[in-house]
């Protein structure tokens, strides 16, 4: 019992270091950076108010814990910006090997449930995970039109580039998705997200 | 459906101030003070991992929860560090009044159930409730001892007011109150927090 909760404890304080992985999106004042904890709360705290939008059946406890821990893996492989295309190529390798070193610090039935929860949302294959990984590109988007669409207008993002990034978010909830859609399509207007569907 | 879904929204945007509400407690790297959303996310974490010691059978789903929306009052309220008694006086006013403007802006079913979980933490008569309250006493003691006491130190934090505060501690669990005991004592052992229970 003792070496159980010394290893769960280690695990713990290993996690805190997500408070420093910074992520590109502003916090919706537009003062600072968000970091991965701060994401990982957020994205939780929809979790529970928005379940009741999910295409099928969810487990709660099971998603929240999920998006509770997608993100640790940054802790040694660093945030990869969704429209980072070099750093994108390298990030499964990167975050592979973090798995590796950071879920084995559990106990071994913890490491191997919360490794696999990890994987799941990767994999993106279940009720659960597809909703986790909605709720994962949508509120970037919230806190992106809250900002003038700050985080896009700095590195110059196209709507076609995020319109491909979400191809698979209706698949989480099709009613989130669509008021997403809105927010972007609100942002195209304003010319805080360049539009070049005509191009494509 | 729209109106329901905005308000929500309305909602998850407030609660994103709550990156912005600083705690006296620093991060584990002494980098910073940690603030009210990496704080709730750190204890949801540990709600998936340590339920297990939980005195009682929690239902896990309901305790996350409770601990992710647990400071939202702290918005307006701001936070009221453990050992500030002027501070404590009139905090229970300033967070009532807090909820009452933050909860309401959901939709009328979930205003009721989140404020509810916000009152069932701060009453602490729940299984639920008194694991959730003995997170929220033990994340800080395992930063701080991270740190080498620094939190203490800055308040000249004396160990008969830890002790105080943790008095419902072990009603959440006997099994983390003894190792935070053990982690206390060991801090006493180093002065990082004065002992003062041989005048008391």
């Amino acid at each position: 019992m003792e070496e159980r909760l010394k290893e769960q404890m280690a695990f713990i304080l290993e996690a805190d270091k997500s408070k420093q992985v910074f992520r590109q999106t502003y916090l919706s004042d537009g003062s600072r950076k968000e970091n991965d904890a701060e994401h990982a709360w957020h994205l939780a705290l929809m979790c529970a108010l928005l379940a009741e939008y999910a295409n099928e059946p969810i487990d709660l406890a099971k998603t929240m814990t999920m998006v509770l821990v997608h993100d640790l893996v940054e802790i040694d492989a660093g945030d990869t910006y969704a429209y980072d295309e070099a750093g994108n190529s390298t990030k499964r390798e990167r975050e592979l090997k973090a798995a590796d070193r950071i879920f084995s610090l559990l106990p071994e039935d913890q490491a191997e449930k919360f490794r696999g929860l990890w994987e799941e949302f990767e994999e993106a294959e279940t009720p659960e995970a597809r909703f986790a990984l909605s709720l994962d590109k949508i509120q970037p988007v919230l806190l992106n039109d809250a900002t003038g669409g700050r985080a896009w207008e700095e590195h110059g993002v196209r709507m076609s580039q995020i319109l491909g990034r979400n191809r698979k978010t209706p698949e989480g909830s099709q009613i989130l998705w669509k008021y997403t859609e809105d927010l972007l399509e609100k942002n195209v207007s304003l010319g805080h997200i360049k539009d070049d569907r005509e191009e494509q």
